[in-house]
């Protein structure tokens, strides 16, 4: 039987707070019957929303917790607001009990500038780690493929970019199991002339890292059907070419919509093609439905969208218990150890 | 009677040369009466190529002139070598016209790098600007909007974004008429506090340009329905940006074929939907039919992809023969000349 993994819930994060989180938490409690779930947040409204749900504080549902918070921090709180003034929120809490030891990662779908900024504070990096990145991982065409950062650092140096590559081969190893991930760089060119100075060098820490299966540059055209397991950007460049992806699909479902309104032929084809266009925006939503990484930190920090639905807040949840209970951050220890020495 | 508008055509530029340029041109001639082109290249591949079209070199279509040159500047050529050793390519020569003033414009189909680095070394910059950029028309939900730069520049400086926002704006008031073009700065969120130091520090020099009609950041998911009409970004970003949407808008199309072969629902569906589909991946890829502009050289320089068709050569020439005909130049160096001053 697998070991019991304990992950704090921040319940009060995000759009919706509990309405999302506990139908998550009940569905991932059912599905996963090692883990252990510490919900954190305002006491009196998790008792209203599981008396809602047919439970009661004094007769919680096997491997669940409350633990209490009395602030929540708001999707517009500045970070550094939140991390001086709000040590008593959900998120916050959530966080010390991993940093104390008594859970094995955080999920929140609360305030990304927050969570990180006070992921950081509490948990600080790991040794060779700068600073955190977000990694999440994109639907290809055959499989999975991480990337990272996403939005966490701007202006990335070649040295960051190393560490990213580090971190998100690291996560696929341990969680998927792949034993050598093949890393791409993500640059505007394929040759070798191509990019900034801080990809160009980068390049060459990647292929001199025999801890790496590094495979060169590839283009954003190919982000989403790339050959590769790893895909390595500056924050800000990843943040706009994972915009860029979400906004064109946005897009093209909008056209083909409204190409499916116009004349009796286009209407008629609408007919047959609603529900495979729904089943295939299904497809291109799913890195919407993952949860985010926060690699780097000494602990699993799971982020899910601001506005999750329960399904995403769920697979945010699975996200974190696979990292978990996979190791991942030994793994990314083990690693970093050999070229911190 | 409109004024006669002389292009230089590099005949022998891109992956299949007079193929492509000589057809565009002929087509060009008979829709535009005031156009002249200078066809640059090889007289002989001309002649022949111009014998299968039913003229000889000695009765020229009207408004036709053959200038010979005897090097091709391929598509695997370094810039630096293009520079130094094909003093005589159709490319080289053709922005030698432009420089002489013996022409009003230049297209090619040619290596992007070579032309850009000639482009820079013929013609020379507009006093105020450090780097020419590469601008490209993208299509929107309603109308287009130009985003610059897209790969000529990397780790672009707060004033180099500056500078790309006067030329995108100069170019959409010469060749759109639009008298006072809203211009957006590319970043990963609408706050202040957002983005790198280049960014932040652009806003403020777009803010303070009462020339600009500065709307402040857009992000990336909005690139194809935002409401700018300048998207003004760091090559670095906007070459991964766009070819993000691009990889998109392929991966979507490939993923609707799959559906629409799977099941007899799907195949039948895919009877009514591949007409829509076909016109709606042309409205797509109308922004690589464009021809992109190197903005910031003393001269209209047009750039047409490499594996440009007939059709989208064309829509290069027309570009060229647009930005001339509205002397985008003149435009330009006014609005420059504020900020110089």
């Amino acid at each position: 039987m697998a070991a019991c993994i304990r992950i704090a819930i921040d319940s009060m994060g995000g759009d919706f707070g509990l309405r999302t989180t506990l139908p998550a938490v009940l569905n991932s409690l059912d599905l996963y019957v090692h883990l252990h779930i510490v919900f954190v947040g305002d006491e009196q409204a998790i008792s209203t929303s599981l008396a809602d749900a047919g439970y009661s504080l004094s007769a919680l549902p096997s491997r669940l917790t409350v633990h209490h918070a009395s602030q929540v921090v708001t999707m517009d709180d500045k970070p550094t607001i939140a991390l001086r003034k709000k040590s008593d929120s959900s998120m916050r809490i959530a966080l010390d009990l991993l940093n104390a030891g008594e859970v094995d990662a955080v999920v929140s779908a609360g305030n990304t500038g927050a969570l990180m900024a006070a992921g950081w504070y509490v948990l600080k990096t790991l040794p060779g780690i700068d600073r955190p990145a977000i990694c999440t991982s994109m639907p290809l065409l055959e499989g999975c493929g991480y990337m990272l950062d996403l939005g966490a650092n701007v202006d990335s140096s070649a040295s960051q970019l190393h560490q990213f590559a580090i971190m998100g081969s690291a996560l696929c190893q341990a969680v998927d199991g792949v034993s050598s991930p093949r890393v791409a760089l993500l640059n505007i060119g394929s040759e070798a002339i191509k990019g900034n100075e801080q990809v160009k060098q980068a390049a060459k820490l990647l292929a001199a890292d025999t801890g790496l299966n590094y495979q060169g540059f590839v283009e954003a055209d190919v982000i989403l059907n790339g050959n590769y397991d790893v895909l390595v950007c500056d924050g800000f460049v990843g943040n706009v070419a994972l915009k860029a992806c979400e906004g064109t699909s946005h897009h093209i479902a909008h056209l083909l919509k409204q190409e499916l309104s116009q004349g009796w032929l286009a209407k008629l084809s609408a007919f047959f093609v609603l529900p495979l266009l729904k089943r295939f925006s299904k497809k291109l939503r799913a890195q919407q439905y993952n949860g985010a990484s926060f690699l780097g930190l000494k602990g699993v920090v799971v982020k899910s969208h601001g506005n999750s639905s329960v399904e995403s807040f769920s697979r945010a949840i699975e996200q974190a218990l696979f990292e978990a209970e996979h190791n991942m951050i030994e793994v990314l220890e083990k690693q970093l150890a050999v070229v911190v020495d």
